[in-house]
């Protein structure tokens, strides 16, 4: 093995300090918000000197930027996986709406980050995040789309694209672990109101 | 008229200045977050004098909770008025909707300071808003059990009800002035939805 060269830390060493500011970060912003963090603080419970720390990130700005886009690639990877399937368009409906609550609930900090601070991105990461939110929201706008031109679907409307994204997005509000239905029989009682409504009538 | 004592400004000049303070605050915490936003700023924004500024408010905090106090009452005094008439459950489900996504683009700041930053609220401002929240939510969930128990609705599931609060709560996130829907279409799409669903085996 080589020796690391003075001043820089190993590579698993340094991943290591990378995730654990990163954890750090992730528990603050989703706590006391992006805007009530100082950087101070995320290498304090990181338990990274303040030299070292600006050695890993660029900014707190930066940090937030990385948050936010390893959690929407995740979605987008997700969304892309059940978009790729021979499945039909309820089905693949019915595995979005899934896929994105147990994510949600998976991902609750990030989440609720994205809901209230995402405006703190500027400049180029703000239009990056914004193009990954648009490749998701494309990939339930297709399967809508393909689900009207089956006629299995009565609107590919970008309203209700835009209400079901929502609707799936605010099980972070209200959801608490340990209450009374799971992530999935959540996402089942949704796609039925999504699928069938809820009036006895049909 | 009796002259006003010193040092204590008119009546009239004194509600103009504290409505001046609230639009200043509703303003930026909107738009740069309640921890983004000091206490200078909102006076100078008001054009009022740091030391009247604490005449009129006790402190930042208070001026959220009288915001997100005050917007929150307006949801619950159209939602108990739609929930008074004798209309039928379906009804009085399509009017809450309505109602809600009319409020909520009118709103939009505060719904906003609501999402992002209510967090912010202490002891028992945190307690009265929670409150006041759990009342509109009350209003819902009434129209829901009623909607089962006439026999129109097949459910009234908790996760039902708060999914349809969050659905219609996060138009706020995605509405757009000017864009190709109206407030009232987007409400009667949603409304759709939810009590026919999307598919054309209905």
């Amino acid at each position: 093995m080589t020796q690391p060269r003075r001043g820089r830390p190993p590579a698993q060493d340094s991943a290591d300090t990378r995730d654990r500011i990163i954890e750090a970060a992730t528990e603050l912003f989703a706590t006391k918000g992006f805007h009530g963090t100082g950087v101070a603080e995320i290498g304090t419970r990181a338990d990274v000197q303040r030299g070292a720390l600006y050695y890993h990130i660029k900014s707190k700005e930066d940090l937030l930027w990385g948050i936010l886009r390893d959690y929407t690639n995740v979605l987008l990877a997700e969304a892309e996986a059940v978009s790729a399937t021979d499945d039909d368009p309820t089905t693949k409906l019915h595995n979005l709406i899934r896929s994105h609550v147990t994510l949600i609930v998976k991902y609750q900090r990030e989440v609720g980050i994205q809901i209230k601070d995402s405006g703190a991105l500027t400049g180029g990461s703000a239009a990056q995040l914004q193009e990954l939110r648009d490749r998701v929201q494309q990939q339930w706008q297709q399967v809508l789309d393909d689900g009207c031109a089956t006629g299995d679907f009565r609107t590919n409307d970008h309203v209700i694209t835009n209400s079901l994204l929502g609707l799936v997005n605010m099980v972070w509000f209200w959801y608490r672990p340990g209450g009374s239905s799971t992530p999935t029989e959540i996402a089942h009682m949704i796609a039925a109101m999504v699928f069938d409504g809820i009036t006895t009538r049909n």
